[in-house]
């Protein structure tokens, strides 16, 4: 394992802090980590029929472009996991759904941040007229649910929560883990 | 688009920063932002044969936790990713590789880092003695990888590189997109 000696500074957005420490690893010597400490997060694969799935376009600061991606956010303090996934969907496609099934629950980013994403594939959709929030989602898309992955393998899909859910969604079914009755 | 108004802190780890911002989003309207300012990475699937890999169990600082993970790690200043892939390789595993095969390449935190991880399946192993990093790596296993395939769908592996470097080869291998020479 390894062991806190102290945190060098810290800094607080409103929902999460990034702080700098200074560690001692197994063997003795000392580092320093960046620790993004982040609240739980839930990402939905919406389907509106078997083929085709909802997704959103968005600027991203971090990257500074826009990306094609599935819609995703974090949960608010002591807000459960499923009703953030609908509560997001519903934020940014103005879509709310029937049946929720968790997919894959991951670190995307285990070496510096202790987030989790929760996914879901969401069926049973239904347009709600003027629910969507127009500050961060630029456009919401049909897309075909094979055109999405011809999308990841040529590499114009680059956001690793929608590669995992896509991946991830297309090995259950492979697998015939997909209740019969979701669509 | 979102413009940044100004940074209100930073902070400064050996090889990366943290740094949150005030941005203005497309509608006018103002947010904070954190921003992880990372180096690219590099992962490597490494295939002793066509049936099993090599993964590493590491003490994970963020999450509080022992993971089982595919070799990665961050570039050094102006190295090449390929240079980077084959240098995390030899220092975690203690193994060379003569073939590099780039799988994806993506982004993993979207929300609020610029880290890109380029993924690579390496084949070709060379067991290099006394070669491996004693202090981030506690033991290096040999996996079949159907055995990894059943541990991600069983939610017992949940780092997300490895799910997409598992997924994104076994679905490139389905196309046959992997070359006949690669093994």
């Amino acid at each position: 394992m390894e062991e806190k000696i102290r945190t060098l500074s810290k800094l607080y957005a409103k929902h999460f802090s990034a702080q700098l420490d200074t560690v001692r690893l197994r063997t003795g010597k000392t580092t320093e980590r960046i620790k993004i400490d982040h609240p739980e997060a839930a990402a939905v694969v919406p389907f509106l029929d078997e083929q085709r799935i909802l997704m959103v376009r968005q600027w991203r600061y971090a990257i500074e472009r826009e990306t094609l991606e599935i819609p995703a956010g974090k949960a608010d303090p002591g807000e459960d996991l499923d009703v953030c996934a609908i509560r997001e969907l519903k934020e940014e496609t103005g879509y709310e759904a029937e049946h929720l099934l968790h997919l894959f629950s991951y670190y995307p980013a285990i070496g510096y941040s202790n987030e989790i994403i929760r996914i879901y594939a969401a069926s049973g959709l239904r347009s709600l007229p003027g629910e969507q929030d127009v500050d961060e989602i630029s456009r919401v898309e049909v897309v075909e649910l094979s055109r999405v992955q011809d999308l990841i393998l040529q590499g114009l899909i680059s956001d690793g929560k929608t590669v995992i859910g896509i991946s991830l969604f297309l090995a259950k079914q492979q697998r015939g883990e997909i209740p019969p009755g979701f669509f």
